[in-house]
């Protein structure tokens, strides 16, 4: 299929990552993470992030954010999360069926929570009747494309241990995340108070797979129970650390994320010309919020497929990838103007 | 590694499967389904099964039970097995977890339920105090290396089907199964009146991959829910489609589980020679089960991987691959009849 | 220890419904509601709401909740309700706990919900990511003792109906609702399309006991097995029966709750003559919620107990009761009056 | 209703209980627990059982059971019950559903657990594939009517220990116990090691009402949350209180419980004298086992109701209450004298 502009998950597999899939697939090893791929990713992540965080890989991303909440919560907890949240809107309650927790969706800013919008419900705690507050959430990227500053983080990590709450973060797109703030994984998440965090590689050009890590040794006591019974424990899971391993190798993730997010650049930027066309979210990363023409929309889809993100106000979401390219973005923003024209 | 007789699932990928995966790493297509390779794929399980066989793609053999026992119960209900099954004895509670339901195990002869077996379950029906049984759960192969004779999954169908409960079968080893058998998948799975089947892959030469098939349309209402739900909904779901039609391409699976299951039986028959040695089981498939003098299990282990059955009784289970390779067997049952003289 | 107005709760047993366990209390009787107390109440229920009417008595209010809800939910959808609503604020996450469901918190106007606040939550249907809305639950009375008027809830039946979803009504302080509204109880519910009723009987003089209604038959296939399991299935149910009985022999409830109900607006005009106080809620039913001047809360609360609502905003909720007399709040009046004096 | 032998559930209130109850009906007090009659109850259990035990009333026994067992357990746990037990039996489910744990039930002796018998479930410590063992459950007086005597107790309880377990009793008919082994509660419950006891009231003269206990202060650091969350929190909880109180003051659980011991002690003794009936299980508190002749049972449950055990065998279960009375027992052995002559 010609590629569009649906969700960096429509992409494939970047070569690296698919020569490495190919390179550990020689022989024997134990199942189930007892092997030297998964190891030595281990080991990577811990020279990342230091060495006393855990990590934990899983299927995919829905896995990864309820595996977090899980380990760190009761079902009376609550967790807060914004209302664009994936764990709110795209994961067809497994947070709540899982945890048991009640979810307290925020009304957001540009997609993000800011100690003074979640602060309501900062209450009862100690009180039987009311849910327990325990977790705030918080997705890095957004779901609307932004990307929290270190001090916004700092902020609700402060609030979050103030309460003896933790603070978790959703990193489906971290690498992108990473690249638009020109840091180190570590100096925006652990370094800034984030104590759980799932650390996204399928968006960013990997086959499959998810991490889990938990900055708090004394968080995943009963983690590995957890991961085999939410069913997420991967057998032959060397080949989810294979894939790790080259995405670390080169800093292919910045590769990935950092051309990603260019291309979002350049689409924002040449769309800023067409005065028919309103961004809506400042584009951060590698995603394009607009409120587009409606008569538009159908023959663009027909040739560059994308989602609706709110049919009401005309608003569609346009994802880049690491193998989005220059032309199809001149492309498709030609395509735009020829049909604004006619 | 050098190869052992752990497990099946220690094995890695067979060069068709990771050729499949290649090949569909070309371009965009939609996530979660709705592509062409995973569309295939299901067309293809439908001409093996039948034209009204619903089929949905999970990540492992856990999730493919959960989705499938989901799928058709509710909290109340109860699901027979036998107590050696994998839903009992090693998914971690899993199907309790998200099901809610009663696991009511029963001692199995050889691995394998009968319908004497699990009379003494089937009561208390319309009783709002009793968990209202609902499912009757058979392994294909079983986890005792047994293979069900058709009449036998009949016998238990009809029960089933005569007090309104379903036949589920976990058929993580199902292509070893159809070879034992000589039948194709049908003809001992729907065409013997099981209403629910994981179709595994992962132990027979895939990367990861199983199928929950659905042989009534009626069963899977709200499947497509509870797949995502249970975070089992891969979004990258063109790469399950397309190593599940190299799976079924010259029937690959056929010759891998084929030359496993020779595998086995040489293995058996050599072992038959040795006096020392006493097989526990059956060996109709790719699992020799025997008891072993304890002297020599360590020195044995350190050269060719294993697991111990049964402790106590110095069992142990030793499974065969896609990839075992005659030399290897004649290997192992040197270095036995060398450590049992020594 | 003295009456005050902290909740209607903190009454005890009216002496008619005293008199009808006492009654009840001979010989043995079937356990578990197959027993003419509870058959006669079941029947009595049945004469109010209609012959097609299904009743299930459980433990408490929550209980009743759950129990409705339950019934009419699976684990991968989602139920609208007010913010201020006792399954979000009060239940300590029994809800999410026990059906796994999604709740969907909306900002509502007098703790009310109408169809315009909830549209945007209706959506999502047939999309597997997306949580799958089920029910619109109220209370009735409101949390903030107001009351829904007869054609705002067909509004929401219709919202409900026309989106295959149900209306869920808490009713822990239906008795209330019904004589505000001068109204039998099947005039705003059933007939107004109320599917499932939670019908309190706690909170307006009895001991302990709630029913969950269903208006349609289809809807409890297995709400019996729901109860035993939700720990709501009264052994000695007998009592829970005769309770019910006396409750609405010569209108009990309707004496009760027209008496609590004036009680309060006695409160609130005399407490219109103190322009240091500031009623915020309409009184509708049996609560009072008012400003306070800060300094005078806690003498206050020292002769009579209650509760605050909003500790920042110094708003208190006063809640009359069956047993409150016109005497308690004259003396209650004169010390607010003595105190914002001193 | 004439009186039978079918449950001591179908019993009524005992006159002092009820008694207690219209005492306790004076006045406003605080909801949930925070009033005098429940601390003064809670009080005299600490009195009993040692003052670090903690206690939380719920309004049934399979509430008490949940209660008990979700406070020591996550959902990756396992508990190991006799197949007769109630919680394996009689509650539909509530366990599994409520705490995500699988049950392991043991063919029992005589009702009763010993520690060779479920020695084989004490696997798979630490083996993430494997649910973790955390609880021994045992019934006091056991579900076939036999008492554990406290070696017996002590020796299951030492094994729980050392593996790191808890023993939970549900003590339904813990007063029938104590009155069997002429022991002080605490004796065979607490001195024996039992770690959480259900403490039943309702089978032996309360209207409702049990309570959990928990001897380690520890093991309740969430008991309170997840009471409300499995809808175990009565508001009205002076009335379980009184009762409570009302069931200490001059032993009357003991002159009720020991009335019923004698009467089912009368009536084995009696039908001892009938060679057609064979008593199936030593009677050790208030519950005969019997087989009968198949013809006489319908005519005979016509005037005394009583349920069959099992109906292949023709097994039937007698159960004495605290009302039966000496008259009673002759009349029905003089029936069954009757029916049998003809």
């Amino acid at each position: 299929m010609k590629k569009g502009f649906a969700s960096d998950n429509n992409s494939g597999i970047h070569p690296a990552i698919l020569k490495a899939i190919e390179d550990a697939n020689i022989g024997h090893v134990v199942g189930y993470g007892d092997d030297q791929y998964t190891q030595k990713a281990i080991e990577k992540f811990k020279e990342k992030f230091g060495g006393e965080t855990e990590v934990f890989f899983v299927f995919n991303g829905t896995g990864a954010n309820v595996l977090g909440l899980s380990s760190v919560t009761q079902s009376f907890n609550s967790i807060i999360c914004a209302e664009t949240a994936h764990i709110q809107e795209d994961e067809c309650g497994a947070p709540e069926k899982f945890t048991g927790c009640k979810l307290l969706p925020v009304n957001p800013v540009n997609g993000k929570l800011s100690p003074e919008s979640i602060q309501h419900h900062l209450k009862g705690f100690d009180f039987e009747h009311h849910s327990q507050p325990k977790v705030i959430s918080i997705s890095q990227v957004t779901e609307m494309g932004t990307v929290y500053q270190p001090n916004e983080i700092v902020a609700l990590a402060d609030l979050a241990h103030k309460n003896n709450m933790f603070l978790h973060m959703d990193g489906a797109r971290l690498a992108n995340a990473a690249v638009a703030l020109n840091m180190d994984f570590r100096e925006f998440t652990k370094n800034c108070g984030v104590d759980i965090l799932s650390f996204g590689g399928t968006k960013n050009g990997m086959m499959m797979g998810e991490a889990v890590l938990f900055f708090n040794p004394e968080l995943i006591k009963y983690t590995k129970y957890i991961r085999k019974q939410s069913m997420q424990l991967y057998s032959k899971m060397r080949f989810a650390g294979a894939q790790f391993l080259a995405y670390f190798e080169n800093d292919l993730w910045k590769q990935n994320a950092g051309h990603s997010n260019n291309m979002a650049r350049l689409l924002k930027n040449e769309l800023a010309k067409i005065p028919e066309i309103k961004i809506t979210q400042p584009v951060e990363a590698n995603g394009v919020f607009a409120i587009v023409p409606p008569e538009i929309i159908a023959p663009l889809k027909e040739r560059f497929f994308f989602y609706m993100w709110n049919d009401g106000m005309s608003e569609v979401r346009w994802m880049t990838s690491f193998d989005t390219t220059e032309e199809e973005i001149y492309e498709f923003v030609n395509l735009i103007k020829k049909l604004l024209k006619s």
